[in-house]
Protein backbone atom coordinates (compact mmCIF):
# COMPACT_ATOMS: atom_id res chain seq x y z
CA UNK A 1 0.00 0.00 0.00
CA UNK A 2 1.47 3.37 -0.97
CA UNK A 3 0.89 5.74 2.23
CA UNK A 4 1.17 9.17 2.76
CA UNK A 5 2.22 10.23 5.90
CA UNK A 6 1.50 14.14 6.69
CA UNK A 7 3.97 15.92 9.44
CA UNK A 8 7.50 15.04 10.43
CA UNK A 9 7.09 15.19 14.16
CA UNK A 10 8.54 12.41 16.52
CA UNK A 11 4.86 10.77 15.85
CA UNK A 12 5.25 10.85 12.12
CA UNK A 13 8.23 9.97 12.14
CA UNK A 14 7.87 7.31 14.27
CA UNK A 15 4.97 6.15 11.93
CA UNK A 16 7.33 6.21 8.70
CA UNK A 17 9.23 4.06 10.10
CA UNK A 18 7.45 1.02 11.36
CA UNK A 19 5.01 1.32 8.34
CA UNK A 20 7.86 1.31 5.64
CA UNK A 21 8.57 -2.07 7.12
CA UNK A 22 6.07 -3.50 4.52
CA UNK A 23 4.43 -0.56 2.67
CA UNK A 24 6.22 2.25 0.62
CA UNK A 25 5.75 5.55 2.52
CA UNK A 26 5.75 9.01 1.35
CA UNK A 27 6.28 11.33 4.59
CA UNK A 28 5.06 14.98 3.85
CA UNK A 29 7.39 17.70 5.95
CA UNK A 30 6.65 21.58 6.37
CA UNK A 31 10.39 22.15 6.16
CA UNK A 32 12.88 21.69 2.67
CA UNK A 33 15.51 20.86 5.39
CA UNK A 34 14.02 18.33 6.63
CA UNK A 35 12.94 16.77 3.17
CA UNK A 36 16.53 17.49 2.55
CA UNK A 37 18.01 15.20 5.46
CA UNK A 38 15.42 12.73 4.87
CA UNK A 39 15.73 11.91 1.29
CA UNK A 40 20.08 12.23 2.14
CA UNK A 41 20.00 10.23 5.19
CA UNK A 42 16.79 8.34 6.02
CA UNK A 43 15.37 8.51 9.28
CA UNK A 44 16.78 6.94 12.80
CA UNK A 45 14.71 4.87 14.77
CA UNK A 46 15.80 4.25 18.26
CA UNK A 47 13.76 1.30 20.20
CA UNK A 48 15.38 -0.08 23.34
CA UNK A 49 18.84 0.94 22.69
CA UNK A 50 19.58 -0.17 19.48
CA UNK A 51 19.24 2.31 16.78
CA UNK A 52 18.04 1.46 12.98
CA UNK A 53 18.17 3.04 9.87
CA UNK A 54 15.15 3.61 7.45
CA UNK A 55 15.15 4.61 3.58
CA UNK A 56 11.87 6.80 3.40
CA UNK A 57 10.98 8.98 0.54
CA UNK A 58 10.53 12.80 1.89
CA UNK A 59 8.74 15.79 -0.35
CA UNK A 60 7.05 18.87 1.10
CA UNK A 61 3.83 18.86 1.98
CA UNK A 62 2.23 21.17 -0.72
CA UNK A 63 3.55 18.49 -3.45
CA UNK A 64 1.08 15.86 -2.55
CA UNK A 65 1.68 12.27 -5.31
CA UNK A 66 -0.76 9.62 -5.22
CA UNK A 67 -1.72 7.60 -2.61
CA UNK A 68 -3.60 4.90 -1.31
CA UNK A 69 -4.25 6.57 1.87
CA UNK A 70 -2.98 9.41 4.22
CA UNK A 71 -2.33 9.81 7.65
CA UNK A 72 -2.35 12.85 9.14
CA UNK A 73 0.03 13.39 11.81
CA UNK A 74 0.53 17.42 12.71
CA UNK A 75 -1.03 18.90 15.83
CA UNK A 76 -4.01 20.00 16.21
CA UNK A 77 -3.43 23.63 15.69
CA UNK A 78 -1.37 22.71 12.23
CA UNK A 79 -4.66 21.49 10.58
CA UNK A 80 -5.58 25.07 9.72
CA UNK A 81 -2.60 25.98 8.57
CA UNK A 82 -2.33 23.01 5.86
CA UNK A 83 -5.75 22.97 4.96
CA UNK A 84 -5.23 23.52 1.22
CA UNK A 85 -3.16 20.43 1.22
CA UNK A 86 -6.49 18.46 1.68
CA UNK A 87 -7.86 19.72 -1.51
CA UNK A 88 -5.21 17.73 -3.10
CA UNK A 89 -6.06 14.87 -2.04
CA UNK A 90 -8.67 12.67 -4.31
CA UNK A 91 -12.08 12.54 -1.88
CA UNK A 92 -11.69 8.83 -2.91
CA UNK A 93 -8.38 8.72 -1.01
CA UNK A 94 -9.36 7.44 2.99
CA UNK A 95 -7.99 9.32 5.29
CA UNK A 96 -6.61 9.06 9.12
CA UNK A 97 -6.38 11.31 11.46
CA UNK A 98 -4.57 11.03 14.87
CA UNK A 99 -4.52 14.32 16.72
CA UNK A 100 -4.80 14.65 20.60
CA UNK A 101 -7.99 15.74 22.08
CA UNK A 102 -11.70 16.96 20.37
CA UNK A 103 -10.82 20.07 18.53
CA UNK A 104 -9.79 18.26 15.23
CA UNK A 105 -13.70 16.54 14.66
CA UNK A 106 -14.88 19.85 13.90
CA UNK A 107 -11.95 20.14 10.92
CA UNK A 108 -12.29 17.20 9.84
CA UNK A 109 -16.45 17.59 9.63
CA UNK A 110 -15.39 20.41 7.04
CA UNK A 111 -13.71 18.04 4.42
CA UNK A 112 -15.45 16.64 1.66
CA UNK A 113 -12.97 13.00 2.00
CA UNK A 114 -15.44 10.15 1.79
CA UNK A 115 -14.00 7.84 4.14
CA UNK A 116 -12.43 9.40 7.24
CA UNK A 117 -10.74 7.19 10.09
CA UNK A 118 -9.38 8.89 13.39
CA UNK A 119 -7.09 7.10 15.32
CA UNK A 120 -5.61 7.33 18.81
CA UNK A 121 -2.00 6.57 19.68
CA UNK A 122 -0.84 5.57 22.55
CA UNK A 123 3.06 5.05 21.82
CA UNK A 124 5.47 7.51 23.22
CA UNK A 125 7.82 9.16 21.23
CA UNK A 126 10.92 11.95 20.92
CA UNK A 127 11.64 13.57 18.13
CA UNK A 128 15.68 13.81 19.16
CA UNK A 129 16.69 15.27 15.64
CA UNK A 130 15.18 16.48 12.12
CA UNK A 131 15.38 12.56 11.03
CA UNK A 132 15.84 11.28 14.65
CA UNK A 133 12.90 9.29 16.57
CA UNK A 134 13.15 7.71 20.10
CA UNK A 135 10.76 5.39 20.34
CA UNK A 136 10.21 5.93 24.47
CA UNK A 137 6.90 4.02 25.37
CA UNK A 138 5.33 1.03 23.34
CA UNK A 139 1.53 0.95 22.74
CA UNK A 140 -1.08 0.58 20.35
CA UNK A 141 -2.69 2.55 18.07
CA UNK A 142 -7.26 2.50 17.88
CA UNK A 143 -8.57 3.33 14.85
CA UNK A 144 -12.30 4.05 14.09
CA UNK A 145 -14.48 5.56 11.45
CA UNK A 146 -15.36 9.05 11.58
CA UNK A 147 -16.81 8.82 8.51
CA UNK A 148 -17.16 5.85 5.41
CA UNK A 149 -18.10 2.30 5.26
CA UNK A 150 -17.17 0.51 7.86
CA UNK A 151 -15.23 -2.64 5.15
CA UNK A 152 -12.36 -0.42 4.45
CA UNK A 153 -10.99 -0.29 7.83
CA UNK A 154 -10.40 -4.33 8.32
CA UNK A 155 -8.12 -4.24 4.97
CA UNK A 156 -6.61 -1.01 6.27
CA UNK A 157 -5.70 -2.59 9.77
CA UNK A 158 -4.62 -5.15 8.86
CA UNK A 159 -1.65 -3.59 6.42
CA UNK A 160 -0.53 -1.24 8.81
CA UNK A 161 -0.33 -3.92 11.85
CA UNK A 162 3.55 -4.48 12.24
CA UNK A 163 5.85 -5.73 15.44
CA UNK A 164 5.60 -3.96 17.44
CA UNK A 165 3.80 -1.68 16.68
CA UNK A 166 -0.17 -2.80 16.28
CA UNK A 167 -2.97 -1.30 15.33
CA UNK A 168 -6.67 -2.24 16.35
CA UNK A 169 -9.88 -1.29 15.38
CA UNK A 170 -12.91 0.72 17.71
CA UNK A 171 -16.26 0.07 17.40
CA UNK A 172 -17.10 3.67 18.79
CA UNK A 173 -15.37 7.08 17.34
CA UNK A 174 -16.30 9.14 20.08
CA UNK A 175 -15.72 6.96 23.23
CA UNK A 176 -12.35 6.10 22.01
CA UNK A 177 -11.71 9.78 21.51
CA UNK A 178 -12.97 10.59 25.08
CA UNK A 179 -11.35 8.35 26.76
CA UNK A 180 -7.87 9.97 25.21
CA UNK A 181 -9.18 13.13 26.30
CA UNK A 182 -9.76 12.05 29.71
CA UNK A 183 -6.45 10.89 29.90
CA UNK A 184 -4.75 13.34 28.04
CA UNK A 185 -6.57 16.15 30.04
CA UNK A 186 -5.55 15.02 33.96
CA UNK A 187 -1.74 13.56 32.62
CA UNK A 188 -1.00 16.34 30.51
CA UNK A 189 -1.81 19.72 31.99
CA UNK A 190 -1.22 18.60 35.45
CA UNK A 191 2.73 17.25 34.85
CA UNK A 192 3.36 20.10 32.77
CA UNK A 193 2.74 22.53 35.97
CA UNK A 194 4.25 20.43 38.28
CA UNK A 195 6.98 19.34 36.10
CA UNK A 196 6.63 16.18 37.06
CA UNK A 197 7.04 12.44 35.56
CA UNK A 198 3.67 10.79 34.59
CA UNK A 199 4.22 8.17 38.15
CA UNK A 200 4.73 10.95 40.40
CA UNK A 201 0.94 11.34 39.93
CA UNK A 202 0.62 8.40 41.61
CA UNK A 203 3.32 7.97 44.14
CA UNK A 204 2.89 11.46 45.58
CA UNK A 205 -0.31 11.56 47.68
CA UNK A 206 -0.83 15.43 47.28
CA UNK A 207 -0.55 15.04 43.62
CA UNK A 208 -2.84 12.26 43.35
CA UNK A 209 -5.42 14.37 45.05
CA UNK A 210 -5.23 17.18 42.13
CA UNK A 211 -5.82 14.34 39.53
CA UNK A 212 -9.15 13.21 41.76
CA UNK A 213 -9.97 17.52 41.83
CA UNK A 214 -9.52 17.37 37.63
CA UNK A 215 -11.02 14.23 37.10
CA UNK A 216 -13.97 15.38 39.24
CA UNK A 217 -14.67 18.12 36.40
CA UNK A 218 -13.89 16.34 33.37
CA UNK A 219 -16.32 13.06 34.67
CA UNK A 220 -19.18 15.93 35.51
CA UNK A 221 -18.78 17.59 31.66
CA UNK A 222 -18.73 13.93 29.89
CA UNK A 223 -21.63 12.92 32.12
CA UNK A 224 -19.27 9.52 33.12
CA UNK A 225 -21.01 7.07 34.96
CA UNK A 226 -17.89 4.73 35.66
CA UNK A 227 -15.40 7.29 37.28
CA UNK A 228 -13.40 4.45 39.26
CA UNK A 229 -13.45 2.61 35.27
CA UNK A 230 -11.50 5.69 34.05
CA UNK A 231 -9.70 6.19 36.71
CA UNK A 232 -7.75 2.92 37.16
CA UNK A 233 -6.99 3.73 33.18
CA UNK A 234 -5.17 6.85 34.31
CA UNK A 235 -3.35 4.71 36.69
CA UNK A 236 -2.33 2.40 34.38
CA UNK A 237 -0.75 4.92 31.72
CA UNK A 238 1.00 7.23 34.63
CA UNK A 239 2.58 3.72 36.10
CA UNK A 240 3.39 2.07 32.60
CA UNK A 241 4.88 5.64 31.49
CA UNK A 242 6.47 6.56 34.89
CA UNK A 243 9.41 7.86 34.06
CA UNK A 244 8.51 9.73 31.10
CA UNK A 245 7.38 13.35 30.61
CA UNK A 246 4.32 14.03 28.94
CA UNK A 247 3.89 15.98 25.91
CA UNK A 248 2.58 18.86 27.27
CA UNK A 249 5.38 18.75 30.20
CA UNK A 250 8.09 18.55 27.18
CA UNK A 251 6.72 20.94 25.44
CA UNK A 252 6.91 23.34 28.04
CA UNK A 253 10.24 22.85 29.20
CA UNK A 254 11.20 23.78 25.17
CA UNK A 255 9.40 26.98 24.98
CA UNK A 256 7.02 24.98 22.34
CA UNK A 257 2.76 25.50 22.19
CA UNK A 258 1.33 23.00 23.69
CA UNK A 259 -1.71 21.11 23.10
CA UNK A 260 -3.99 23.01 25.76
CA UNK A 261 -6.89 24.38 23.34
CA UNK A 262 -7.29 21.36 21.85
CA UNK A 263 -7.28 19.08 25.17
CA UNK A 264 -8.99 21.24 27.70
CA UNK A 265 -9.96 24.13 25.56
CA UNK A 266 -12.78 21.60 24.10
CA UNK A 267 -13.74 20.51 27.22
CA UNK A 268 -13.93 23.98 28.85
CA UNK A 269 -16.10 25.10 25.82
CA UNK A 270 -17.93 21.79 26.60
CA UNK A 271 -18.62 22.87 30.57
CA UNK A 272 -19.81 26.76 28.65
CA UNK A 273 -22.49 24.89 26.64
CA UNK A 274 -24.04 22.76 29.51
CA UNK A 275 -23.43 26.00 32.27
CA UNK A 276 -20.88 24.04 34.38
CA UNK A 277 -18.56 25.53 36.78
CA UNK A 278 -15.27 24.50 36.23
CA UNK A 279 -12.47 26.35 38.08
CA UNK A 280 -9.99 23.59 38.11
CA UNK A 281 -10.12 23.14 34.67
CA UNK A 282 -9.97 27.05 34.16
CA UNK A 283 -7.13 27.03 36.49
CA UNK A 284 -5.18 24.04 34.44
CA UNK A 285 -5.96 26.04 30.78
CA UNK A 286 -4.66 29.88 31.91
CA UNK A 287 -1.91 27.96 33.76
CA UNK A 288 -0.32 26.60 30.70
CA UNK A 289 -1.68 29.09 27.88
CA UNK A 290 0.28 31.60 30.37
CA UNK A 291 3.75 29.57 30.64
CA UNK A 292 3.39 28.91 26.59
CA UNK A 293 4.46 32.71 26.55
CA UNK B 1 14.66 49.71 75.02
CA UNK B 2 15.80 46.32 75.10
CA UNK B 3 14.44 44.20 72.65
CA UNK B 4 14.85 40.72 71.95
CA UNK B 5 14.09 39.10 68.24
CA UNK B 6 13.47 35.32 68.25
CA UNK B 7 14.42 33.64 65.15
CA UNK B 8 17.32 34.62 62.66
CA UNK B 9 15.49 33.90 59.33
CA UNK B 10 15.44 36.69 56.60
CA UNK B 11 12.89 38.99 58.45
CA UNK B 12 14.49 37.88 61.80
CA UNK B 13 17.89 39.70 60.62
CA UNK B 14 16.35 42.80 59.25
CA UNK B 15 15.07 43.11 61.90
CA UNK B 16 17.77 43.17 64.74
CA UNK B 17 19.82 45.46 61.61
CA UNK B 18 17.03 48.16 62.06
CA UNK B 19 15.98 48.03 65.52
CA UNK B 20 19.90 48.40 66.74
CA UNK B 21 20.24 51.87 65.78
CA UNK B 22 18.40 53.31 68.61
CA UNK B 23 17.55 50.22 70.81
CA UNK B 24 19.55 47.25 72.74
CA UNK B 25 18.97 44.68 70.48
CA UNK B 26 19.95 40.28 71.56
CA UNK B 27 18.65 38.29 68.40
CA UNK B 28 18.20 34.61 69.37
CA UNK B 29 18.69 31.76 66.99
CA UNK B 30 18.64 28.46 66.72
CA UNK B 31 21.65 27.09 65.94
CA UNK B 32 25.22 27.80 67.85
CA UNK B 33 26.94 28.57 64.79
CA UNK B 34 24.42 31.39 63.98
CA UNK B 35 25.47 32.65 67.42
CA UNK B 36 29.26 32.22 66.77
CA UNK B 37 29.06 33.83 63.35
CA UNK B 38 26.92 36.94 64.42
CA UNK B 39 29.00 37.79 67.77
CA UNK B 40 32.45 37.38 65.88
CA UNK B 41 31.47 39.17 62.19
CA UNK B 42 28.32 41.14 63.11
CA UNK B 43 25.13 41.17 60.33
CA UNK B 44 25.71 42.24 57.24
CA UNK B 45 22.66 44.66 55.65
CA UNK B 46 22.70 44.92 51.83
CA UNK B 47 19.69 47.72 51.00
CA UNK B 48 19.98 49.81 47.26
CA UNK B 49 23.52 48.09 46.67
CA UNK B 50 25.46 49.41 49.78
CA UNK B 51 26.45 46.94 52.36
CA UNK B 52 26.57 47.85 55.94
CA UNK B 53 27.89 46.10 59.20
CA UNK B 54 25.79 46.10 62.39
CA UNK B 55 27.11 44.36 65.99
CA UNK B 56 24.76 42.96 67.38
CA UNK B 57 24.51 40.54 70.26
CA UNK B 58 23.53 36.92 69.83
CA UNK B 59 22.36 34.11 72.06
CA UNK B 60 20.72 30.40 71.32
CA UNK B 61 17.20 30.88 71.92
CA UNK B 62 16.96 28.43 74.77
CA UNK B 63 18.95 31.20 77.00
CA UNK B 64 16.69 34.13 77.37
CA UNK B 65 17.83 37.11 78.96
CA UNK B 66 15.57 39.79 80.52
CA UNK B 67 14.21 42.41 77.30
CA UNK B 68 11.27 44.97 77.45
CA UNK B 69 9.60 43.62 74.57
CA UNK B 70 10.19 40.16 72.06
CA UNK B 71 9.38 40.19 68.78
CA UNK B 72 9.54 36.82 67.66
CA UNK B 73 10.15 36.30 63.92
CA UNK B 74 10.36 32.39 63.45
CA UNK B 75 7.68 30.98 60.71
CA UNK B 76 4.38 29.99 61.80
CA UNK B 77 5.04 26.22 61.80
CA UNK B 78 8.51 26.48 63.79
CA UNK B 79 6.04 27.87 66.65
CA UNK B 80 5.26 24.63 68.48
CA UNK B 81 9.09 23.96 68.71
CA UNK B 82 9.89 26.34 70.58
CA UNK B 83 7.02 26.93 72.77
CA UNK B 84 8.98 25.83 76.15
CA UNK B 85 11.24 29.46 74.92
CA UNK B 86 8.06 31.17 76.13
CA UNK B 87 7.99 30.14 79.46
CA UNK B 88 11.14 31.93 80.45
CA UNK B 89 9.69 34.77 79.12
CA UNK B 90 7.70 36.77 82.15
CA UNK B 91 4.09 37.25 81.34
CA UNK B 92 4.66 41.34 81.66
CA UNK B 93 6.80 41.00 78.92
CA UNK B 94 5.49 41.94 75.48
CA UNK B 95 5.43 40.17 73.01
CA UNK B 96 4.85 41.04 68.84
CA UNK B 97 4.36 38.30 66.29
CA UNK B 98 5.05 38.82 63.14
CA UNK B 99 4.06 35.69 61.17
CA UNK B 100 2.34 34.94 58.11
CA UNK B 101 -1.10 33.48 57.87
CA UNK B 102 -3.78 33.18 60.43
CA UNK B 103 -2.77 29.64 61.71
CA UNK B 104 -0.63 31.49 64.41
CA UNK B 105 -3.10 33.10 66.17
CA UNK B 106 -4.49 29.85 67.90
CA UNK B 107 -0.64 29.44 69.29
CA UNK B 108 -0.43 32.78 70.44
CA UNK B 109 -4.17 32.49 72.64
CA UNK B 110 -2.43 30.04 74.53
CA UNK B 111 -0.32 31.80 75.75
CA UNK B 112 -0.44 33.46 79.17
CA UNK B 113 1.32 36.84 78.60
CA UNK B 114 -0.66 40.10 79.13
CA UNK B 115 0.19 41.98 76.11
CA UNK B 116 0.14 40.31 72.84
CA UNK B 117 1.09 42.58 69.88
CA UNK B 118 0.55 41.19 66.32
CA UNK B 119 2.21 42.78 63.20
CA UNK B 120 2.55 42.24 59.49
CA UNK B 121 5.70 42.64 57.74
CA UNK B 122 5.89 43.99 54.13
CA UNK B 123 9.58 44.21 53.75
CA UNK B 124 10.95 42.04 51.40
CA UNK B 125 14.10 40.42 52.55
CA UNK B 126 16.66 37.91 51.28
CA UNK B 127 18.93 35.49 53.47
CA UNK B 128 21.98 35.12 51.60
CA UNK B 129 24.42 34.16 54.18
CA UNK B 130 24.07 32.98 58.52
CA UNK B 131 24.62 36.23 58.85
CA UNK B 132 23.84 38.18 55.75
CA UNK B 133 20.39 40.08 54.61
CA UNK B 134 19.48 41.53 51.41
CA UNK B 135 16.61 44.05 52.56
CA UNK B 136 15.27 43.95 48.66
CA UNK B 137 11.90 45.55 48.99
CA UNK B 138 10.84 48.54 51.51
CA UNK B 139 7.84 49.01 53.06
CA UNK B 140 5.92 48.81 56.46
CA UNK B 141 5.32 47.08 59.50
CA UNK B 142 1.85 47.18 60.45
CA UNK B 143 1.07 46.39 64.17
CA UNK B 144 -2.59 46.11 65.97
CA UNK B 145 -3.37 45.09 69.16
CA UNK B 146 -4.31 41.23 69.87
CA UNK B 147 -4.38 41.31 73.41
CA UNK B 148 -3.82 43.80 76.67
CA UNK B 149 -3.96 47.82 76.81
CA UNK B 150 -3.78 49.45 73.82
CA UNK B 151 -1.71 52.54 75.70
CA UNK B 152 1.46 50.18 75.34
CA UNK B 153 1.38 50.46 71.40
CA UNK B 154 2.14 53.79 71.00
CA UNK B 155 5.44 53.90 73.16
CA UNK B 156 6.72 51.01 71.55
CA UNK B 157 5.86 52.13 67.58
CA UNK B 158 7.47 54.89 68.37
CA UNK B 159 10.52 53.10 69.73
CA UNK B 160 10.71 50.92 67.03
CA UNK B 161 9.90 53.77 64.07
CA UNK B 162 13.45 53.90 62.32
CA UNK B 163 14.08 55.60 58.34
CA UNK B 164 13.40 53.34 56.19
CA UNK B 165 11.84 50.91 58.39
CA UNK B 166 8.52 52.37 59.29
CA UNK B 167 6.42 50.60 61.93
CA UNK B 168 2.40 51.91 61.77
CA UNK B 169 -0.59 51.20 64.27
CA UNK B 170 -3.99 49.25 62.96
CA UNK B 171 -7.03 49.12 64.92
CA UNK B 172 -8.12 46.22 63.68
CA UNK B 173 -5.94 43.36 64.09
CA UNK B 174 -8.05 40.87 61.89
CA UNK B 175 -9.08 43.04 59.16
CA UNK B 176 -5.04 43.90 59.17
CA UNK B 177 -3.67 40.09 59.49
CA UNK B 178 -7.23 38.65 56.82
CA UNK B 179 -5.61 41.72 54.62
CA UNK B 180 -2.08 40.17 54.27
CA UNK B 181 -3.51 36.45 54.25
CA UNK B 182 -5.16 37.74 51.17
CA UNK B 183 -2.25 39.22 49.59
CA UNK B 184 -0.21 35.82 50.39
CA UNK B 185 -3.03 33.18 49.54
CA UNK B 186 -3.35 34.80 46.01
CA UNK B 187 0.97 35.97 45.25
CA UNK B 188 2.59 33.40 46.92
CA UNK B 189 1.17 29.71 46.05
CA UNK B 190 0.50 31.26 42.14
CA UNK B 191 4.25 32.47 41.87
CA UNK B 192 5.50 28.81 43.31
CA UNK B 193 3.59 27.06 41.10
CA UNK B 194 4.04 29.10 37.81
CA UNK B 195 7.85 29.85 39.08
CA UNK B 196 7.17 33.10 38.40
CA UNK B 197 7.80 36.72 39.04
CA UNK B 198 5.32 38.89 41.46
CA UNK B 199 4.91 41.19 38.36
CA UNK B 200 3.57 38.54 35.82
CA UNK B 201 0.71 37.94 37.71
CA UNK B 202 -0.42 41.18 36.46
CA UNK B 203 1.22 41.54 33.01
CA UNK B 204 0.33 38.48 31.66
CA UNK B 205 -3.10 37.77 30.77
CA UNK B 206 -3.54 33.78 31.75
CA UNK B 207 -1.46 34.52 34.87
CA UNK B 208 -4.38 37.54 35.82
CA UNK B 209 -7.05 35.04 35.40
CA UNK B 210 -5.66 32.43 37.62
CA UNK B 211 -5.18 35.63 40.00
CA UNK B 212 -9.05 35.82 39.60
CA UNK B 213 -10.11 32.85 39.95
CA UNK B 214 -8.25 32.02 43.56
CA UNK B 215 -9.35 35.63 44.50
CA UNK B 216 -12.90 33.99 43.70
CA UNK B 217 -12.66 31.58 46.75
CA UNK B 218 -11.01 33.65 49.15
CA UNK B 219 -13.56 36.14 49.47
CA UNK B 220 -16.54 33.29 49.22
CA UNK B 221 -14.64 32.12 52.57
CA UNK B 222 -13.84 35.54 54.09
CA UNK B 223 -16.92 36.76 53.16
CA UNK B 224 -15.42 40.07 51.92
CA UNK B 225 -17.70 42.52 50.13
CA UNK B 226 -15.04 45.48 48.50
CA UNK B 227 -13.54 42.96 46.40
CA UNK B 228 -11.94 45.85 44.08
CA UNK B 229 -10.58 46.71 46.93
CA UNK B 230 -8.57 43.79 47.83
CA UNK B 231 -7.81 43.46 44.24
CA UNK B 232 -5.80 46.66 43.96
CA UNK B 233 -4.16 45.65 47.17
CA UNK B 234 -2.85 42.65 45.40
CA UNK B 235 -2.35 44.38 42.04
CA UNK B 236 -0.87 47.40 44.16
CA UNK B 237 2.17 45.15 45.68
CA UNK B 238 2.57 42.95 42.33
CA UNK B 239 3.25 45.97 40.76
CA UNK B 240 6.30 47.40 43.78
CA UNK B 241 7.35 44.12 43.77
CA UNK B 242 7.40 43.08 40.30
CA UNK B 243 10.64 41.72 40.03
CA UNK B 244 11.00 39.71 42.99
CA UNK B 245 10.78 36.23 43.84
CA UNK B 246 7.47 35.54 46.59
CA UNK B 247 8.76 33.84 49.72
CA UNK B 248 7.08 30.66 48.80
CA UNK B 249 8.55 30.76 45.33
CA UNK B 250 12.15 31.17 46.92
CA UNK B 251 11.19 28.16 49.49
CA UNK B 252 10.25 25.80 46.50
CA UNK B 253 13.01 26.67 44.97
CA UNK B 254 15.29 25.47 47.94
CA UNK B 255 13.55 22.90 48.80
CA UNK B 256 12.66 24.19 51.77
CA UNK B 257 9.45 23.96 53.73
CA UNK B 258 7.10 26.42 52.77
CA UNK B 259 4.33 28.54 54.84
CA UNK B 260 1.28 26.97 52.50
CA UNK B 261 -0.24 25.41 56.02
CA UNK B 262 -0.53 28.55 57.73
CA UNK B 263 -1.82 30.57 54.60
CA UNK B 264 -4.24 27.92 51.92
CA UNK B 265 -4.15 25.42 55.18
CA UNK B 266 -5.91 27.94 57.31
CA UNK B 267 -8.23 28.81 54.47
CA UNK B 268 -9.43 25.46 53.79
CA UNK B 269 -10.44 25.15 57.23
CA UNK B 270 -12.69 28.11 57.40
CA UNK B 271 -13.95 27.03 54.04
CA UNK B 272 -14.61 23.43 55.89
CA UNK B 273 -16.33 25.28 58.96
CA UNK B 274 -18.56 26.83 56.41
CA UNK B 275 -19.26 23.76 54.13
CA UNK B 276 -17.95 26.03 50.94
CA UNK B 277 -16.39 24.23 48.41
CA UNK B 278 -12.78 25.84 47.08
CA UNK B 279 -11.48 23.43 44.72
CA UNK B 280 -8.92 26.09 43.33
CA UNK B 281 -7.70 26.65 46.73
CA UNK B 282 -7.04 22.58 47.05
CA UNK B 283 -5.18 22.71 43.61
CA UNK B 284 -2.85 25.42 45.40
CA UNK B 285 -2.71 23.18 48.62
CA UNK B 286 -1.89 19.99 47.14
CA UNK B 287 0.52 21.40 44.03
CA UNK B 288 2.39 22.88 46.98
CA UNK B 289 2.38 20.10 49.74
CA UNK B 290 3.34 17.83 46.78
CA UNK B 291 6.30 19.98 45.88
CA UNK B 292 7.87 20.51 49.19
CA UNK B 293 8.59 16.96 49.06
Amino acid sequence: MRIGIIGGGAIGLLFACYLSKSNQVTLYCRTNEQVRLINKYGIYLKHHGTVDNFTIKAQPSDEISAEDLFIIAVKQYQLEQIERVFHHIPSQTPLIFIQNGVAHLKFIENLSHETIIVGVVEHGALKEKTNYVHHTGEGLTRLAIFRGNEQFVGPIIHKLNTIPFPFIFEKDYLEMVFGKLIVNAVINPLTAILKAKNGELMLNSHYLHLVHLVLDEVVKILDISDREKVFMRIKTICENTASNQSSMLKDILNHRQTEIDGIIGGLLNMAETKDLKVPVLQFLYHSIKGMER
